[in-house]
């Protein structure tokens, strides 16, 4: 949908690799954007494509209406934003905080901005920074509804999916870290066949294919579970912990014959023994959320 | 293509979820098929369908020119097998052990066939058991080529896809303690994300979405990254090691903050720090990989 007048312009705080490819994305939307970052030298692409560089934080946040903010963490962006000067400029505008940090970073933000009359979303972004601009970024957004809508329109522009996850602030950074929690980890157990594998002389892309077909398990087996989690209930006809735990000392073992450290399977295997200790040994695997965090 | 008729006969040892769909699906096939389950009383559906139920483990191996062993980890394997009846019962004949266990059990039980006159491959299946008998479901072999074209009439009466590894008798081994190893790693933070996203009030069924999002994006990474891998040359250019390292710092913050045990994560988190103490911040997270073995 075309762009209302004021909604043309936009300035984005922090050119890291993310905040370049969000910048980068809403040139080539044609909006006016002001970019700034704390240290200089990181805009000449974007100013070669018609960016704005502004010399200071709260020059470049009056310059927009909204302004996006995509640093570090939250310590990087309080330090921005919190200081007299941009904290003036931004009465009555808006932020888009798109950096990643835990929920109650979001709603200290929240909180501070609510005293200095700066209008507030959180978000995240869950797609590395090539798929921005492109259909497949995936945004998500947390904060009040209206102002979400207000500005949904500049978002957009950002190419992708966006979706709003209601008006509690920290839902946005809640999901990012859950998120974040199975990338990481799933990543970590990757590097890490690739060690086993390299050590029984396998290489990476000789397993890779094979390690592609387990990614490609996984999403069908995450919806499953999840409504299982819900329930309460852990079906371990097919596959119960006390499996997954002889799996998962056949990898430790593996491994450590070849002195490669196993402690991230080590700890996982730890779970899944409590769990069985408990009395869960035919429950699913899955029966060790209970046991991590208290309904 | 359809089988020779001294193909038409098949032994299944081991009555678990895995076994029983390995004896359905050649039972499917119109195979003379015949099962054995140390513990009785698993045969039933089996026997219904026109499987033959064998007394004792020497009597069903003797029953079929092929063999093929399906339970918990090779000590139970071994305890069938190694018995003087059912290795005198197996002279001249083939085991395809499709058990789940490290490498060097493979080999272990390689040697004791050879010594006995046993024709051996071994084997694993990357999918559950309800993809047996369907395109879905996934097949490793390693161990004599020959002897695997032999018998691969039968085995693709199992249906999906198979791969012969290649002749040294522990690569399907090492295979599969690679792909478990990503796979339960996985499962591991899919469990710990749930538990996490529980005390921020996030439902399973909620996240649920956004994790097979995230899922979906993992066969991509893992092939561009095998490369890398590969070559020992780590691109943190979009991603590196530093900014792992503060996402998981996040996570194990927002876990805790909750009492959540966030083990696996610290553990992760520490092979990037280690990493990163070694002066590879600037490279990509699978740098841990060089970390963990040595080339």
């Amino acid at each position: 949908m075309p762009l209302h007048p004021e909604q043309s312009a936009v300035t984005v705080l922090g050119l890291g690799p993310m905040g370049r490819a969000l910048a980068g994305a809403f040139l080539e939307a044609g909006l006016r954007t002001t970019v700034w970052n704390r240290t200089p030298g990181r805009d000449g692409a974007l100013v070669a494509r018609g960016a704005v560089s502004a010399r200071t934080a709260e020059e470049a946040v009056a310059a927009s209406s909204l302004t996006v903010v995509c640093v570090l963490n939250y310590d990087a962006a309080d330090s921005v934003l919190r200081s007299d000067a941009v904290a003036d400029a931004l009465k009555g505008r808006t932020v888009v905080n798109l950096t990643a940090d835990i929920p109650d970073r979001a709603r200290a933000t929240a909180a501070w901005a609510a005293e200095h009359g700066v209008r507030y979303l959180d978000g995240a972004i869950m797609t590395p920074p090539t798929t921005i601009g492109t259909p497949d970024a995936v945004f998500i957004h947390s904060g009040p509804e209206d102002l979400y809508q207000e500005h949904r329109p500049v978002l957009e522009a950002l190419g992708g999916t966006h979706t709003h996850l209601g008006e509690e602030i920290g839902r946005a950074a809640a999901y990012d870290v859950a998120l974040l929690d199975i990338f990481w980890t799933a990543m970590t157990g990757y590097a890490h066949a690739l060690a086993v594998a390299r050590a029984e002389g396998v290489t990476a892309r000789e397993l890779a294919p094979f390690a592609q077909g387990i990614g490609a398990i996984l999403p069908p087996i995450f919806g499953e579970v999840a409504e299982e989690v819900d329930a309460g209930s852990f079906s371990g006809e097919t596959n119960p912990l006390t499996s997954a735990a002889s799996s998962m000392a056949h990898i430790v073992h593996a491994s450590e014959a070849h002195g490669i450290d196993a402690g991230v399977m080590r700890a996982a295997e730890g779970l899944a023994r409590r769990a069985i200790g408990q009395g869960h040994g035919a429950d699913g695997f899955t029966r060790i959320t209970e046991l991590l965090g208290r309904r």
